[in-house]
């Protein structure tokens, strides 16, 4: 590739789409587009058979992560080289690896099995958290992710943080998570609100057997009441003076309550 | 106060000192300090036991957090006014509370005791980590933190993420693990050397009475042969196309089994 062909303008059309979409909730609704950093991370994202319409790279990327990047190279709608200034401008990590892309928004149908197990996010705003909990739900084996509200599945971010799970997880958004867990009752699901509440019932004692969706709450401000008192409420016995736990730990050991008798 | 008390210069000499202490492990080890931010986590300082040498407030915050800062004011050697620039100068947050404290580093004593449970971080390196793990350890009732390299546990961000918890839970620093592996396993402990191989023992297989140490390795390379030889390789048991689990989300599965059986 000859170095007429590298974009080094932040004004190129392709640079202020990327960039917009990383930055923004609202521009990837719009778009219907996410942006993603990393070489292994855009490689997953045509594994796990999501649509890549650009890719960006810049040259000494293409030589370090060449196999990573023949996958991309071959399935993307565009490809186009950077330079380091533009990568440097682009990346939202300290130590970028100068490999990017636009994919397209999936857009799956889930449907909640009454058999299956399922975790909960209601308003889970921090995008770390987010990924954690997705790469654990993926580890795990639950069924699917379901999202009400908070950090949005896209955030470049949280699909750092999930390692790739948020490309291959199955994910229902909700604007009506109260609806949708009395659906799940009437199914005859477990449903379970997550709470630090020292009088709920510690998860070792509630019901596993059958389907389970688990309620996490925002990290600040747990869970409403309108969800809590629908639900069975269901803790984690905790000691010392932690008042609670990081909402990504706890989910994963709610996770792991839910599907520990089965898979062991 | 009148404004003229109220520090504006970034050249004060206990400005450069915080920042100092903020930014640099070095400078945390030399000077036997470390830095706090937040009104809650600097009040938590307080009711733990830690001395505070020094409190910087901002006009604002004084107001808007007096019952957190009233035992601050109390307690600490010397107790500054700081104006909004100099709060941000110093904040790590995006939106700082303008509360910040200098604290003396603990040197405390840890015993571990053979029929004690403990989890061992070898080398983890990120801060959130570092927290979250702390953070599920005190809520677990796990009697010390164990740390051989990787993140100090007065990094900022780390004592922020653990809520407190860092400020509490007993830490014991080494820089010989695999010596005081021998020794715990030498006292009749069970030894555990956390692992995503799939060969490893399920951790609901683990003998999990008496003594128990967890050995949990860095994010990124694991833990390195001579522990994982040594030690009973554990893991928990994966499905999905997810590697492994985040080191948080799976120090905090292998926490809870540890004390799962004693507790519920």
């Amino acid at each position: 590739m000859q170095s007429s062909d590298i974009i080094t303008s932040r004004g190129n059309a392709h640079i202020k789409l990327a960039l917009s979409v990383r930055k923004s909730a609202r521009s990837r609704r719009e778009n219907g587009l996410f942006f993603l950093e990393g070489a292994r991370l855009c490689a997953d994202a045509v594994s796990s058979g999501t649509a890549v319409l650009l890719c960006l790279y810049t040259e000494k990327a293409a030589e370090k992560y060449a196999s990573l990047l023949l996958p991309l190279t071959e399935h993307a709608a565009t490809c186009l080289c950077i330079d380091e200034s533009l990568s440097g401008y682009l990346a939202e990590t300290e130590h970028p690896q100068g490999v990017f892309c636009l994919c397209q928004a999936r857009s799956t149908e889930v449907q909640i099995r009454a058999d299956g197990r399922y975790i909960a996010l209601s308003f889970v705003q921090n995008p770390d958290n987010l990924g954690a909990i997705a790469r654990s739900a993926e580890a795990f084996g639950l069924d699917a992710l379901i999202l009400e509200g908070g950090c949005d599945p896209y955030n470049p971010k949280a699909q750092r943080a999930a390692m790739g799970s948020l490309l291959r997880l199955p994910i229902l958004e909700t604007e009506d998570l109260p609806a949708l867990l009395a659906r799940c009752r009437e199914s005859g699901m477990q449903v379970w609100a997550s709470t630090p509440q020292a009088d709920a019932l510690p998860v070792t004692q509630a019901n596993r057997s059958g389907g389970i969706v688990c309620v996490v709450g925002n990290e600040g401000a747990g869970l409403r009441d309108a969800i809590l008192q629908s639900c069975t409420r269901v803790t984690i016995p905790m000691r010392g003076r932690a008042e609670s736990l990081n909402a990504a730990q706890a989910s994963s050991v709610l996770m792991w309550e839910m599907v520990r008798e089965v898979r062991t």
